[in-house]
């Protein structure tokens, strides 16, 4: 079960080597778990307004080939952990007009009580909805 | 009276045509006016604690001439305007090798309130700092 | 005649005082004016193939309310002057569902050739795809 | 052997949960790796001058605590492989004024040819200096 989120790159997220600077798949690696969330019923304002706050806790991606200005780019989320304390998400960006793949990566969150600044499991609300998807991850890896 | 920063173009300020993308001096004019603040006992930080923002307005620049990854820039700010319910810079952007003038710009911004997002004017406490800065200035543009 | 892009705003294009920062702003009338640029079919590509760059020599905007995480944004492009020598356009960033407007502003850039740096004129083919949009443009103003 | 560069968070930087924004870490990597390199006498510029690209392929990133604004940042960088074909660098990010580790990360990155895009080896000039500073690293790391 992957979620696609889709954006074109913008002159100002090259660089001087001619190709999209490699920290903007970082963050674009954001927009893909957000509406990876959004399709199973999460907003990251919610969240906010219940309290939580998501950090990142580690980051990693691998670069494949480079992408340019004007590519519209595919982003493909999986989520490989969805629990009370944290998220786990795999990322694949595509080039769509010839399917090449351009980065691949992992990232992974903890919730966190927006007061306290401390590690906290997510309310039950929440959690319900990160569950029915973890089940519909693992199912269709089993296919 | 203009205070002086420094920085140094990274290579991810740079985009697809070599040289800094014109968006990062708009950033780069915020170092300026921090450090224009600072110099004279304000930072933003105590401003904030105090339930003060400071939206940006208005700003205009004129990019006169490329600047290019590793060169050091010097960001002279110049206060137009301070008062209770707003402040308004200058700014010239220089390279430090060849006294090159990059960008020239102005901007202005108000104070508002955190608690109801409206326009607020300035406790006395940053106000007389305010004030005899501006003195200053008017000083030095009558020399 | 306007041409109108549509972006949403992504958690990392916010700031500390929970707005969108104000030099995203810059880089998203970058996003407008492609699409103008696009919509009467002249690409960027097209145009560093041919040789030319097009950095931006003036730029003003003014704020008028904030943007917030998740707003879907709605930014409006009208060509104010295209002729061989530069190109001017003005700029709404309206947020799409309670149609507020956000960001007015103002870009103008010039032709440079990449091999001299110095500026130049447009082409032909080019310029006469400039001079039908400019006079639509003047058309629709005088309606 | 590590090489320290630092730098100053700005407003610009942090995201609405008043924190810096991951994305911006690995950016500033890329100050930590520039530093070094310039340390033991290679620039980027002399590199592209002389038809290199340097395109990073693996990035890795664990966030141990938040960065906020105003804070002062040492970028600690130490070469971990250093090569004709590639270059590997390990990175801490701490916060200048207690001490704190925020960030870890590792990067790599391979040289290719400007003009072929493809995979090539460093020439002599550079792979001297590159030898060196690898073997002061091993020797520090025996110590």
């Amino acid at each position: 079960m992957s979620v696609t989120a889709k954006i074109r790159v913008n002159f100002y997220d090259t660089d001087a080597m001619k190709v999209v600077h490699h920290a903007n798949y970082i963050r674009w690696f954001e927009i893909g778990r957000v509406e990876y969330l959004r399709s199973i019923g999460i907003t990251l304002n919610d969240l906010m307004e219940d309290g939580f706050v998501f950090p990142i806790t580690e980051i990693s991606a691998k670069f494949h080939s480079p992408g340019y200005y004007d590519d519209d780019l595919l982003i493909e989320t999986t989520a490989t952990e969805l629990n009370k304390v944290k998220m786990a998400f795999d990322y694949k960006i595509i080039r769509e007009k010839d399917g090449e793949l351009l980065v691949t990566g992992h990232t992974q969150n903890v919730y966190t009580s927006r007061k306290t600044g401390k590690i906290t499991r997510l309310t039950e609300k929440y959690y319900t909805k990160l569950e029915v998807a973890m089940k519909k991850e693992l199912e269709s890896q089993n296919v």
